[in-house]
């Protein structure tokens, strides 16, 4: 028999169906496992290819940061972030926030930037080292401190897409900011919720997933685990223990805590799911200090259909107490 | 430069980004057009076949309605209507309403039913004829009315999966119907908005868009137009002219209007994008009768990633203006 459960705080809700479930061993058949990784001769990410990018306004390289010009791009670097040659938002000179009437419209305006994750093209973040994943993890805290500077900027959106099936149209590693003039909705939902609260809601079930059956993993700064109303099969929270709000707000021992646990779900989900694409996307609000920050990740191993469209409840065949045996080891995906 | 746009009525936003857009026939190439249609000789929906399916309580037959028995099935039927083999709700003796609280859980109750809609199992809704759609829709409304008589029913979500990339696992036509013991939150958010306007808010954006550039059709009974803040490439709305609130109110003629509008968009859909796999969804309300039925259709020819995940807000690489222009057929795909 199927159950309906209830977001934690939130007015939303899933349907666990495992009757219609799949076994692990099969989202791996479909996924394809790990897609062809060499090298494209035409990719504008990889090492050597610098100049086929917008100049890059943060570029890594050995602890230290510096900046392309349009003359000369820095080689040899770790990470580099520059504006996307597409970008879905532009930062125009005359800004003027949505009108909230009906029909509101606005210009397109905010930042939309790319950072490459690693100067090899097939490398995954799995086989990333820690020290790498905390680099990244500071990569990430100062962008987003960058854009939380600027004037008009009210969220930033910081996730990554890897893989076709979850839109990521290169396949060299790398994550995507976008620096928005507005709060989006679903943030906006969540702080209203947060507002009616006596204690932060993010404190309070992150102890109580740390003694559940949605358990995946802990370090000394974060803890992993399958949300209780997961929308899709092997969806994984990360929350820092203690409240922060924002990358802003972490010390170096949470983002190296933050990046290790990345390191341990993706292995994990390599070795249960055989390398399928995912998502990964920060929640988190610089403005907002009673907000905790969390990080989620997602599989793309099933599709959103006519259902979830009409009424924004998800279908979900893999209970998330499931998900978490496998992700924490105690069952193989043979089984 | 892109723009941000808000919703008609909720605060919800898109952003149309052309820059980042593909021409309507590289969509084509991608989605691959039509799907292999020899029937499989394993189809339990085909005609001959009945005996796989649990018995059907409702088979159109000639115009008239018979059932299924466990020990005879009705043959040389139109429409076939039966209970999902792999039900995401159950129709559960001893149900109690969701706990409000956190972490809320219920058994999944409510009712999973599958219309077949066509014994033949290449059949495309684009090619049935205005009757036969006619027809088709009045069995959504017989459906609709079956389960909303049912105690403990708050909604019956009604939508159509058809290709894989849409969440079809079967490629036979069909449909299904979900009842739900709750009312679901996207449902939930559009009511108290309307609660808060003087005058249906779809009544006037119906009116607005008759005149609009995003207008593509009307017929005595319904206008078709892709919506102000479209989430996706050729998203489309349409909506009957008179203010009915959900499918059992409405009159022969609506029905008929509402069919042959929505064959009239999947056969743009076929010409423009090749044949894409899309949802269409009901989205109506039977106890509410200030809500305005509609009907939404969206192509599978994007993906949601991860910016889309974290925020709520949709890049669409395609304006409504311009999808609406090739679905009218101003413009051919190949310009």
């Amino acid at each position: 028999m199927s159950e309906i459960r209830k977001h934690y705080f939130l007015p939303e809700y899933c349907i666990i169906a495992e009757g219609r479930a799949k076994r692990p061993s099969e989202f791996a058949a479909e996924t394809g496992g790990a897609e062809p990784e060499t090298r494209p001769t035409h990719c504008a990410f990889c090492a050597g290819s610098e100049e086929k990018t917008p100049p890059a306004g943060s570029v890594y390289k050995e602890g230290r940061i510096f900046a392309d010009t349009k003359e000369k791009r820095v080689r040899k670097w770790d990470f580099r972030c520059f504006q996307n040659l597409f970008p879905a938002l532009s930062p125009i000179p005359a800004f003027s926030e949505l009108s909230g009437g009906e029909g509101g419209s606005s210009p397109g305006f905010g930042f939309h930037e790319v950072i490459v994750e690693s100067p090899v093209h097939g490398k995954k973040l799995s086989d990333f080292s820690a020290a790498e994943l905390s680099e990244l993890m500071q990569v990430y805290r100062d962008r987003v401190c960058h854009y939380r500077a600027h004037e008009n900027i009210r969220y930033v959106s910081l996730f990554k897409n890897s893989g076709g099936a979850a839109g990521a149209s290169l396949d060299h590693p790398h994550s995507q900011l976008l620096a928005l003039p507005l709060l989006p909705p679903l943030l906006k939902t969540e702080l209203q919720a947060i507002g009616n609260e006596e204690k932060c809601p993010y404190c309070i079930l992150l102890e109580k997933e740390k003694e559940s059956t949605r358990f995946i993993r802990e370090n000394r700064e974060c803890v992993a685990f399958t949300p209780y109303c997961s929308k899709s099969p092997f969806e994984v929270w990360i929350l820092p223990k203690k409240h922060v709000n924002y990358l802003g707000d972490c010390s170096k021992e949470i983002l190296s805590g933050l990046g290790e646990m990345i390191g341990y779900v993706l292995n994990s989900y390599g070795k249960v799911l055989g390398n399928p694409a995912y998502n990964y996307m920060f929640y988190q609000l610089f403005d907002a200090p009673e907000y905790h920050l969390n990080l989620r990740l997602l599989p793309r191993i099933s599709l959103v259909a006519g259902f979830e469209l009409n009424t924004g409840i998800y279908i979900n065949t893999v209970s998330p107490e499931r998900a978490a045996s496998y992700l924490r080891g105690d069952k193989l995906p043979e089984e």
